[in-house]
């Protein structure tokens, strides 16, 4: 479409970078990338981070660089997306129900490594007339509601009959299972998060017995998240990790608690969104050019970096009102600052471009090329 | 960018179109379109209907074409998409006040007739700087804050000085007062809204009456929205309605309530995000492929078409949770439902098309020109 025009230009200083913008501190992403490769070389665990966090071929190539199997999609469309761009392993980490959908998903398997869930039946006897139209072989994940309350057959005996079904259809390959808690993300209490992935892991290992117990081989388990994958890892029962959010983290996820009680601060924060004040009208509030076109509110309101008295406190389509009564600082029309968005993923899906900072200066453009890739 | 292309291709019936899609029902859009034209023709005010909404040049010209003057963006880029696209008159409805920015508002004013708002008086000594190195002349409105606590100066004397900063100004003409009241647009109650309107329309007069005895006069008072624009024509002090979302209507706008405590139902509803049922664990939920990324929730959560016992309780990045436990209904895999958005102008952010569907056939797709436009 049109409006591809990226806000700043390489070599540009912060202070020059055209608002709304979204901003990547490249020193605090790298960090975090090494990071979480680090745990999972030292856990023996393989990494396939989720790239619906960051929808960006060059992300997803940076993460593999560093020892990533590959990266989840959670959509067909955003998968062609990153293919498209040199991606050349992706699980579709989600069920894909529509024929014309399985159409495209065995036509993508033709170009990279795809693996994709299911969680019906029927989805298994369609996606496998069509593989076999298209002389193709697919690799088929079993997705186990582990707590998430979202997609996936219970744990036992309704995985193990999915599964059969998978290995005996003649164009369909059985991986594995995945088994994703994604509430568990989100538990403040350490204690209540370990319980949630602890019963997880539980209902992993219950249905990797019963599946042996048949002869069937699950060789992934495939789930774990940013709020979990230690836990993941300690289990013993996942071999892969789908994290996500860890290379940019947002409030939602800093409002996590450890064991300690301190917030969790284990990945730097590394997106933001750079904004301008555009109207001052009083010492009370300001209003910036950032609003929910801008930033996603679902888990909470942005803070301001850098300004813990200072609150981003109502967000409109295209404004976003400061308050800051609290501040000692003075906000003038031009003004610009570094908001840390509430929720990673969805913000990302409102922008096109990542501005790629080092050192006060543009150091990189990457487009966001699955931006809006939904189906 | 990528992802492009349509959900949908012209003479494809309904169950076809692939999902998520933004959906627009012809005969009520164009009764929408209608209705507001003969509401502002019969009051003698002009309609400038706000694109923030559906960033649409197809949607634009209709409009203009049923005797709009011109429509109104909230961005100069949101503008630029719009005029490239053959609309010749924006107002945007809003500050600007970066000097790049209002560099490129003022090259647009070369190829449109283009009017900005000012609420600060280095910003209206900026933006005559730059059109007076253009040799341009920029229309330019005061914005004031007539309840809406966001962005304008208070009536009466700040409006006096600004205003008379712009009519000194050699490459300024001063247009008149964007007095736009948003939050009344939501007053559930109808006592309650009248009275947000009320107290405006009269900051407007009292504004009016000291321009006027300064020498100042004001062509046009721009503002109201589709919650309240039957009273701005009442006021008789507005000259021109920015209404937007009474094209489409949705899931807040309806929570609105008549005199006599009815639903707010004079424009129909004609956006729909339409959804694939992607997994049907049991009978309590079925989980749709509709998230965040597909729907704003910032206003609430979206209603099922048709389907009053069936709640959407849960979104996530890619997936909604329908309570299905009160229906009568059977929801299988596969299945595809109509969603009414809780907010209309940020959920067509997220798209890239409109479905434009008449008698169960897709009649047009409209590309968002301006969708992502926000700078």
């Amino acid at each position: 479409m049109t409006n591809d025009d990226p806000p700043a230009t390489v070599g540009m200083a912060l202070e020059e970078v055209d608002t709304p913008a979204l901003l990547v501190d490249l020193d605090a992403f790298e960090y975090n990338l090494a990071r979480m490769a680090a745990a999972a070389a030292d856990g023996r665990v393989q990494l396939r981070p989720h790239a619906k966090t960051h929808k960006c071929a060059e992300i997803a190539l940076q993460q593999m660089a560093l020892g990533a199997v590959g990266v989840c999609c959670q959509k067909v469309s955003e998968a062609e997306a990153l293919v498209d761009h040199g991606v050349s392993d992706v699980l579709v980490s989600n069920e894909i129900v529509d024929g014309h959908k399985l159409g495209r998903l065995v036509s993508l398997a033709a170009r990279a490594t795809i693996a994709v869930c299911v969680d019906d039946v029927g989805t298994v006897d369609r996606l496998n007339a069509i593989a076999a139209a298209h002389l193709a072989e697919i690799a088929v994940f079993v997705e186990i509601d582990v707590g998430g309350d979202r997609c996936g057959v219970d744990p036992g005996e309704p995985a193990l009959r999915l599964a059969e079904r998978i290995a005996g259809a003649s164009n369909l390959r059985f991986r594995g299972l995945q088994a994703y808690q994604g509430r568990a993300q989100h538990i403040r209490a350490a204690v209540d998060r370990e319980g949630a992935a602890g019963r997880a892991g539980a209902a992993v290992q219950r249905t990797l017995d019963l599946l042996n117990s048949h002869g069937l081989r699950c060789d992934t388990v495939t789930g774990g998240g940013t709020g979990t994958y230690a836990l993941e890892i300690a289990s013993g029962v996942y071999t892969e990790l789908q994290a996500g959010s860890y290379i940019f983290m947002d409030v939602d996820y800093r409002a996590n608690r450890t064991r300690e009680g301190a917030e969790y601060s284990e990945f730097r924060q590394s997106l933001f969104v750079y904004t301008q004040v555009m109207s001052a009208p009083g010492r009370q509030y300001a209003i910036v050019d950032a609003g929910l076109k801008a930033l996603a509110i679902d888990e909470g309101m942005p803070a301001v970096d850098g300004q813990p008295m200072v609150a981003y406190c109502r967000p409109s389509d295209e404004h976003g009102m400061l308050d800051v009564s609290g501040s000692p600082g003075v906000f003038r029309v031009g003004d610009k600052l570094k908001l840390i968005p509430g929720h990673c993923d969805p913000t990302v899906n409102l922008h096109d471009w990542f501005v790629a900072m080092r050192g006060g200066r543009v150091e990189a453009l990457w487009p966001i090329v699955a931006r809006g890739a939904g189906r």
